[in-house]
């Protein structure tokens, strides 16, 4: 195939956790995400609006990390293609068959420069909702509202590396992600960069890591619809004994956030919802320097706290 | 006791329903009531923000109807002194000892010349919530948004009679109730009276029945926060089931209104938010007449509907 | 160029009105665009948040009408590619020189088979908003919330004709929109389609016209952030003597809507917001029959409207 | 006049700003009140819903201060029986004559014990809206949404003295109001009390101050009807180039709020909604203590800021 692999968006995170019952709890009944299948010993989970088999999976073990991040391909050989392309660079390849991730087709893990393992896939199986808790709009899945949160998709991730700038070029360069927005430091090197295959700001935002360390995570996000639903998410988590940052407007992005730690693993997680679509062919990445970064990152809101800083593996 | 007797609040409602398992259903699974006891095959619930012991009761019966609506007074003494007012009227008290409604007091209960059946108590227990709801802030009560709409707590009822001139009249000389607004008529009188004992546009609302006949029961409306949480109650009625009239706007009252039939007992409840408070000690009734109402009723969003027109009992 | 052309999105619409004046203190006061420039009588406008020129053009004249629905494409060499397929057809294209339509380059016109006046274009002008109104984030255009709804962007059309099935396909088929949602008559045939060329459910709706003409517009579509947004603009349309339809929620889109009638040239306005993204790339379009519809088309809030029927040209 | 007077509202409040024109800029511009009437040289403004001739008069000065705060009583009669009662307590009246404030009846002018300056008053002008921005609903004042933050009504003051335990129990004893909520230091005094001579939460909060001085003033807050309100109002004024602190929600009284400075006289400002209304006859105030104030002051979103310890005068 001459024609160059496309991923087509985020399809989901697969995080280890050393409590699984406290993680499942959290995922469950405070966000309300749908439990689709256990296998293994991992569960498998979905928001109300995702047609794909799952956008969570869980998995216990020692230390919380993250197992990889998996992304959706275009095309069905655009997997192959890209498998190709790593291997060609020199990146170890582990390929899966189908069905070795629950509801997945063949697939290719991998550790980027950067020091994240990521997984390519297009196959992937699109189970209906059970009957008691299905939709009924005949365009959505799940009824909404159950439990919790009640977010409709995974929006993105947020990792954190020693090189931002030969990370982002990377992931635009291989990958075929486009850059947003970005902060550039005073070395004229990107600090950070919000890109995507999509026509959102961001399905990942790459930046500098406090400790200075490859592969590590930051956050994983969940869109809710509206702003009203991040201040509803702020009200049942502080009832509920889950201590928040937020919520608050972010500059970059224009988003409303709010950021929790999930109780079992420790992984930082974000409701999100706003932002803007970006839908002009000639995009030219919006770059932030220095002083503007008092406005681009915390606009409004919650502007400060340490537990912002922390990433994992710890 | 020379002074006049006050109330204080709308403080519940009693609802017999021949349905009793799906009246409990609606008002627990989807509009997210508490239950906080049974007794004698009754089923006594509030909403989460409210103290007292109860602001539904709900009874077996073999066809739906209102069995009374009960008034808080504001000083214990008002109990005997509105008994008084009302006997000196000839209108047959039935006296309530403390129990025989579960968690409140002495009661005196009676039918209001309109036909509606009132109860007038002061003395209320107002139990806890339950450890593992309770709220986190200590001058809320329990956790909100465990389940379904989760409103705050009671807002007001709707009824109709024969004659509104007269009883709007009467709920005002008798029971101290001041209007707000008005609809009237060609031939000047009250067709529709807001009333309110507290600085809400009405605590009742009292209008010409449809048939004519007095006695009947047009809803009662359970409070939340905002809009935004009126829209969601229109999101997760439509999803599960059940059909709504709204949302909108009235243009009486400001608010923003949804209605639908507790399926139980075909009762009509309201999902109430906004309007503004009164706080002005001089305030004039606001009238309404003939084509002003086009704005008045419904102000925008869903504006006609047959199923608005019935009333209870049928 | 072997590649196939595409388009990348919904640019503008310019309109032709009898009442210039008041359309502009319409699209400028109630709705809260920014004039962007005024040439040979044509007025340009764009929302808070749009890059490019302009998204509105109104022109003076006799009778209210859609000049034309601007797209955008991919690449510069689309523009020539797509009038190298229209031509192949035998469609009659006009090419447009650089300035003659303002702020934007080289351009193709034509008139669909459906009846409707569409141009392709990829140069375009993307001016600073003035210093005095200027957005204080950078990556934003405009101060927002000056005037009016204040609508981020132009979000869709909505256009009717006499065969939507046959409409349909040769939007698919000729300029690469693909169909999120569909209705289909009794008879199998597309009665109407949800189609976009970028992840939202749609940038075009195409249906049958109530009359069976061809080339006839429902409405146009401005985008506002959330469902709070939509409840505001209905109170200060209401408040300012502007009627609507809605707000509501339709199901086929899941997205919120208000319609209200442009006061200047009778065309149909709606303010959108919610809806969701279609990133998978293996989407099949949801397909709506008979009954489904009452939940499909208003699924709650305003439900019936004869002006809701009215298309234009009258 | 054997009843005890009784206060119905807070009425206004009068600023002395060193900067005139900025101060009327923000409260016209940003904020949205109407100018209503200026005399001698101060502006009198009011906003959307309200129907008294001010909320807000504007004096132009030296330096910043609170003039007066003025509470409106229930009766005519209660404003002499309020100047006999203080004059009993020996503190010092000035009666003013109709007229002495624009749109204003007699009233008396005293300094509280706890060093604060206000106002009692009953009768005041109720002048109608001009028509061009009358209000479309007739139990409205003037159109909403036309500038700015658009709030419906003035809703509190809040105040620091040296001793609030004492400030708090002459507010109660004297004034009438009723505590809802109450913050005590270990030494078992009060030291921030909510009170309210309305059903609200508070129509006046006095608190501890930093430096330890009587008569100071910490903000005046305007209403909005919900959370999406304030959220907007961040917005408004951030892209406006006004700093804020928050939005958030506080623990007492459950409201979400936004403060910012008022830039002409350095008065702080607050946006507040939502919290609840206080029916029951019986209400036991709700106490907090050391620990509990990390929920009770800033339960979630901007948590803290420097900005929030300065009071004026400076």
């Amino acid at each position: 195939m001459s024609e160059r692999p496309e991923l087509a968006k985020l399809g989901h995170i697969s995080m280890v956790t050393p409590d699984l019952e406290k993680s499942v709890w959290f995922w469950s009944d405070v966000i309300g995400l749908e439990e689709v299948e256990r296998r293994n010993g991992d569960v498998y989970m979905r928001a109300w609006g995702e047609r794909e088999h799952h956008s969570l999976r869980l998995s216990a073990g020692k230390e919380a990390s993250i197992d990889h991040i998996g992304w959706r391909t275009k095309r069905p050989d655009d997997v192959k293609a890209f498998g190709d392309i790593l291997e060609a660079q020199g990146i170890a390849i582990e390929w899966l068959e189908p069905g070795d991730e629950a509801g997945q087709g063949r697939a290719c893990r991998f550790t980027s420069p950067a020091g994240h393992r990521y997984e390519i896939y297009y196959d992937v199986e699109k189970p209906l909702a059970p009957v008691d808790t299905r939709a009924r709009l005949k365009n959505s899945l799940y009824r909404f509202g159950d439990r919790g949160v009640s977010p409709r998709r995974i929006d993105h991730v947020n990792v954190c590396t020693t090189d931002p700038d030969a990370g982002s070029d990377w992931l635009a360069k291989t990958l075929g992600f486009k850059t947003r927005e970005m902060i550039k430091g005073k070395d004229g090197r990107v600090a950070a960069a919000w890109m995507a295959v999509t026509p959102t700001v961001h399905d990942i935002a790459i930046q500098a890591d406090a400790d200075g360390l490859p592969g590590r995570f930051h956050h994983v996000a969940y869109w809710v619809d509206d702003a009203a639903a991040v201040l509803r998410a702020a009200d049942l988590m502080m009832d509920r004994g889950i201590e928040i940052f937020g919520p608050g407007r972010h500059g970059i992005s224009q988003a409303m956030f709010l950021y929790t730690i999930e109780p079992g693993s420790g992984h930082r997680v974000e409701i999100y919802s706003g932002s803007y679509l970006i839908l002009d062919p000639d995009w030219e990445p919006v770059v932030w320097h220095g002083s503007e970064l008092d406005l681009g990152i915390f606009y409004w809101g919650a502007k400060t706290g340490a537990s912002m800083e922390l990433t994992t593996p710890f």
